[in-house]
């Protein structure tokens, strides 16, 4: 007999498997279309069963941002890119700990992060793949201008145990790109054709140029040159994505089932979805709250505390009752991911299935990392 | 040979060893001097360890919001307040199956969970403890009134398989209970005395009366009636703890120790401790950013991405480098705490000790759950 829905304790995400297969097959569609390799982030996921169907449907590998990422889909992809810088000893040490059937590779955005990389390439006896990575205008990482790009590539180029690979951006500050209309997409454009040709002046045809997240993902082929995206939001999608226009509603498939708790003070409901289950995200492009209800997208989050999320009903007149189950669609589902354990996949209100996040949290793979050294706690 | 805070993998949560000492030996010494019963929030810690040294400093028992934290310190206590609605089967469940060693009560603020519960009681074999629980004012949950508080009273007095133990208050809205001018306090000390007095009037003399989050449970004594406190944070305190004056910045006794891993855009400089570190947690009491450094407060963690922290350097001349170690004071730390499966004890620079964030997360304890029934994923 049939798990239901409505038997699941809560809170708990929940994951449409249709509406996940979907969300699958069409970036895949997309990147097949346009003749772009697609390279999923799994940090919206971090389950390898995710990442196994995303290579099953093309994906010429995997994007992480943790090596506890890394090692886990060093288990179902062979072809890894750690976008993150690789600073620190523990960090280039795990890398360098990867299976040596992983063709590995690492955006970089400093001279020095190579010097230490190449370094441990050559102790590692393994050759790492290097994107310079670029900033184009979100300000967070990246080299400022295509000559620092070019500088990146030619001491990739020199340096023993490294291979250049391409360059690299992030361009998520780019919101309104999925909006025909909007001028900052052209203005990519001009940056990322800029970083090509530097590059190719410089002697490295045809470089990987690597974008993307999930709302810029969609316009990519709009940009020339762009070979590579990157998106990982895709696979569930969220409030913030339905709100900048870059999915559906009924996209959105993964929810936080929640239960009413408590009635007791007039005017709202109170579910136990708080900032442990849905974190404190706000919405993008207008949004209020920390999210919205699935089958009443009008009421929203309005409040939170850890373990509390109120409901403002001012602009329904649906009242829900003590003990009613809800299904939140959050305003950042790779947030939400990231604070459980487990996922339940249902198809309609049935429970189907269900899998860890197995490469949520830090921790090293006891395979590559020793036990801790120090006392333990008694 | 020691290990030292640098050779630490980030991010990672450090916790001062000897001002989580100091912290737990204050907040037990408040107790003790003005006659308060302490029961301490486990929300904040989740560590049965920290737990067992609570009670061993004369915590009347502990207080749970999640069933996963009552099993958890089950195992170190018993004598558990879930201060939480239970409602759902799941829920009433799991709290039956509590050992039956364990003196249990719970807060309720509605006559329907208490129907519930009685059931749950009677097929359960014991009895369960019930506080009242009332809205002074933060309005989230809570019965809006003493005379509602009395109805649950008189419900709980005829339920067999239930026993009144008071009334439960949450005064999270009140943040300036630590100013000595503040409005808010008289306010509130009206509120509890108009419910004691109800209660008493009604035929329950000397009901416990539970207040106190952290920043308030330090003037809980000035609120004539109060015979219990529920502070949580205090054992690590946080800098919004600090920013409302609650504690000095020296007492904060968790931090979050992050490594600089980009300094290309100029201006900032990028740490490895983001969203899925931190949180995004407003700071109250006027503070920006989410986060300041411990060893630089003038510096704040301004902009997040999941794996990345933008350290604005406008107001200090201090440059960090790549590779540099620093140490966050988060504007909370319960939701540090949940981000990560696991906490380094030091003293001084020296890692002295490890323990595991042992109620994190939302797992039914094998023992007392059966394994899910549903088809697994392959």
């Amino acid at each position: 007999m049939d798990t239901l829905l409505e038997q699941l304790e809560t809170p708990v995400p929940v994951v449409d498997l249709d509406r996940l297969a979907f969300n699958l097959d069409r970036m895949a569609a997309y990147a097949t279309l346009h003749g772009l390799r697609l390279r999923p982030h799994v940090k919206t996921h971090k389950a390898p069963r995710i990442a196994a169907e995303q290579l099953r449907l093309g994906a010429v590998g995997l994007t992480c941002a943790t090596m506890r990422e890394a090692e886990v889909m060093a288990d179902v992809c062979d072809d890894l890119l750690l976008a993150y810088p690789p600073v620190g000893a523990a960090r280039l040490e795990r890398l360098m700990r990867l299976p040596a059937s992983v063709r590995v590779a690492v955006a970089v955005d400093d001279p020095a992060v190579l010097e230490a990389l190449a370094l441990a390439a050559r102790l590692g006896d393994r050759t790492v793949r290097v994107y310079a990575e670029a900033d184009v205008g979100m300000r967070r990482v990246g080299a400022a201008s295509p000559e620092r790009v070019v500088a990146l590539a030619e001491q990739v180029r020199r340096t023993p145990g490294l291979a250049f690979e391409g360059v690299l951006f992030y361009p998520g500050h780019i919101r309104q790109v999925v909006d025909a209309q909007g001028p900052a997409l052209a203005g990519l454009a001009e940056r990322v054709a800029a970083l090509r040709d530097a590059l190719e002046r410089a002697g490295f045809p045809a470089p990987v140029v690597s974008g993307g997240s999930t709302p810029a993902a969609w316009r990519m082929h709009e940009l020339p040159g762009v070979t590579e995206v990157r998106p990982g939001t895709y696979v569930y999608n969220d409030r913030t994505t339905a709100l900048l226009g870059a999915c559906d509603w009924d996209d959105c498939a993964l929810t936080v089932l929640a239960t009413v708790v408590s009635t007791a003070v007039p005017g709202q409901a109170v579910v136990d979805a708080g900032t442990k289950a849905l974190g404190r995200e706000p919405a993008d492009a207008g949004g209020e709250g920390y999210g919205a209800l699935l089958d009443h997208p009008e009421v929203v989050v309005s409040r939170m505390s850890e373990e509390h999320g109120i409901l403002d009903l001012s602009r329904t007149d649906w009242r829900p009752r003590l003990g009613d189950q809800v299904r939140i669609v959050p305003n950042h589902v790779c947030i939400v991911v990231h604070l459980f354990d487990e996922i339940v996949g249902v198809r309609g209100r049935a429970v189907e299935t269900r899998w860890p996040v197995l490469a949520r949290g830090r921790a090293p793979v006891v395979a590559t990392a020793p036990e801790w050294s120090g006392p333990r706690a008694v």
